[in-house]
């Protein structure tokens, strides 16, 4: 089964890929939108997309694709952010003069670096990019920081795990693909909607589900793209495709102006 | 008047403090929280910190920070996001073969890179900084993409303005500063909180505005730092620091668990 993700091969989409679709076979994309592209195309079986981390926030542009596009969100994971020290092969510890990952990445190994002063930081686009320049430039002094999917990806040796500070760091990943398809025990409904621009517009649009007593996970709002300020609702109910989740959406779009049922699927534990 | 920003000079938060404070010094910091660190100890009179974009979404490290942090927002200014090719003196547009910019300003001129197909895009970590890559390396076939603020601090010629592909393109900015101060015409309120996890509880809280017809420009929904999948509650009410207000936030503060006003300050038009 071919799967497609955003960025190089050997990075965290990688990893939560091969964890919710084992045997499968990586498709790196430059792009989201190639991604999503490829998913529409059918050129690919599935993608798997990063949508949420629990430091660093929302994955904004997965987001307005997942509402502008025509897929369906299947399966959710959540994975543990680990970052590794990966160098070339035959180099030390001792032998590292500097470090290139994404500044994110970098940022969340401040004690790494502190604890190696003769270390310094060297921002880079990606952290399995960075991984693959250092390897593929053949560099004696010089590591990346990225996820262990890396070392195996670009035959690296990883010299330091697990050196992230929080280890509270997790990501949210998606499984999308074309059809709309619900199992039967789905407990999780993603859903985009916009309501008019009069106050208690939104408190309106909430009280379909606390009337249903139905919880939300997540709420946020996303402005619309090339409408700047005007909003779009992005939100997760714990509810699965039953006759009450049913009626209450019904019950949404009679207030709101769009609804959109991006995915109904098991939670992640 | 000294201003603190995040990242390199020539930025789009230098353009955004030069705009917002006339006259000021800025100072650079390498990272968000040494932005707020020097605001905190009076190293620096304000900050300047983007908030939101438009396209790529909210700065979320930024709304943090302003839950943390002993800080309040004076002002809110919305810039638009103008992107110049801005070359070394002396480079032409002829020899140009790379281009280095942040990764979501080359994926905003796509247009300029089909148009000039023998020009490469190169990710950097910043946009500013790419300029000053360029023109301190000394490089004869390259330039970077950034705002114009970039070309006039590192000296670069700009040889192609407004090279972005959607004009809709503005970042939200806040000027911080250390003390409680509120103008007498405020019209907006930025307020984090938290509810209790159980249904309906956003709802409730929500209730306490629509009450009163104060109206939600925005609403989001982070998770809490170190507490996965807690979320804390970011939103911008359209009103300001008169009674009816601080009514509705008295009310809020009954069921909510925690209650912060970011801000109260003169909308941006």
């Amino acid at each position: 089964m071919k799967v497609a993700i955003q960025g190089e091969a050997g990075s965290f989409s990688h990893e939560a890929a091969k964890r919710m679709v084992q045997g499968c076979t990586i498709v790196p994309c430059a792009r989201s939108a190639e991604v999503f592209d490829r998913v529409e195309r059918g050129s690919v079986s599935a993608a798997v997309i990063p949508i949420e981390n629990s430091l660093a926030g929302s994955v904004a542009e997965h987001f307005d694709l997942l509402l502008a596009r025509n897929v369906f969100i299947r399966q959710e994971y959540r994975l543990r952010i680990v970052h590794n020290l990966i160098a070339p092969p035959g180099v030390r510890m001792g032998d590292i003069r500097r470090v290139y990952s994404h500044p994110v990445a970098l940022d969340q190994c401040r004690d790494f670096f502190r604890k190696h002063p003769g270390i310094e930081a060297t921002p880079f686009y990606d952290t399995a990019g960075g991984v693959k320049h250092v390897i593929e430039s053949g560099l004696r002094d010089a590591a990346g920081i990225a996820g262990r999917q890396a070392a195996a990806v670009y035959k690296g040796r990883t010299l330091a795990a697990g050196i992230e500070d929080d280890k509270r760091n997790f990501t949210r990943f998606f499984l999308i693909r074309k059809g709309r398809h619900i199992v039967p025990d789905a407990n999780k409904t993603s859903i985009a909607f916009t309501v008019r621009n009069v106050p208690g517009a939104l408190f309106k649009a909430l009280s379909v589900f606390a009337l249903r007593e139905i919880s939300l996970a997540k709420i946020e709002s996303r402005p619309m793209r090339g409408r700047p300020w005007e909003y779009v609702f992005y939100a997760d109910l714990l509810c699965g495709d039953d006759k009450v989740a049913r009626n209450a959406l019904r019950h949404l779009a009679e207030s709101a102006s769009l609804v959109k049922v991006l995915g109904v699927y098991l939670a992640a534990r």
